[in-house]
């Protein structure tokens, strides 16, 4: 059975194709039954659209992929917190499980309170918080240089 | 000199073509200098996209004909008052005015305070607040029937 860790391994991997790119670097996978059906990274720079973020082009996949607008089977594994813009998103699609690695208290979606997601939506944070605030660390301490 | 009345009016145009193609009545334009560079209608259903609301398209639209991800000399009408989802959105983008029509107490980002949006972005409610009210309570009678 594949872990938790294998699928934010996965969202790591989608982060560092963001990093490469010059984009903040965080990434995204939407997993049903055990298989990744839809997946993201920030992209908002490539594209010059805000709303271009990993979470908002993952969950866009995962419902092309399942032909509906609701995930509630599904969980989304997504390096770093989500912002209020995809929280509303999860929300909208009923996710049923939000894994997210390291906390971003400036922009995340927590400090508006967990009611912003759907009430039937399971959040676990904190996996492989260190890697996922790593590649984060590299990124702005190289932005900044 | 084009009024605010003139831009909702494009946006309900919008939402009337939402309301042709069955899907909940709710439409944008995005505005700069006097001139519409971005418009959208609720196209969820469609496309099975639980973001593909009509500001998220609008907004993305703008960025596109501006090729920047910020629009704080733009202003966007919207028929309905935007959703967590698409505050957000409008947050990232740093719209300069959000005009919306009729306020929607159960999903609406003023639930959470208007903190949610960016805090240079003015907002103006009400603005056609009968017609785009009536849009919406036609589709749902019709829904319901």
């Amino acid at each position: 059975m594949l872990s938790d860790e294998h699928f934010m391994r996965q969202a790591l991997r989608q982060a560092e194709r963001a990093f490469e790119s010059g984009e903040v670097p965080i990434g995204a996978v939407v997993v049903s039954d055990f298989q990744i059906i839809g997946k993201g990274y920030n992209q908002t720079e490539m594209l010059q659209d805000p709303t271009a973020h990993a979470e908002m082009i993952a969950i866009t996949a995962a419902c092309q992929h399942l032909g509906s607008k609701y995930l509630p089977e599904c969980s989304i594994y997504v390096t770093v917190e989500p912002c209020v813009m995809c929280a509303g998103a999860l929300r909208w699609a009923q996710l049923g499980r939000i894994i997210y690695g390291v906390a971003e208290p400036k922009t995340g979606f927590g400090r508006l309170g967990a009611g912003i997601v759907h009430p039937r939506t399971l959040i676990t944070t904190g996996l492989m918080e260190e890697e996922c605030k790593a590649l984060m660390q590299e990124f702005f301490r190289k932005r900044r240089g």
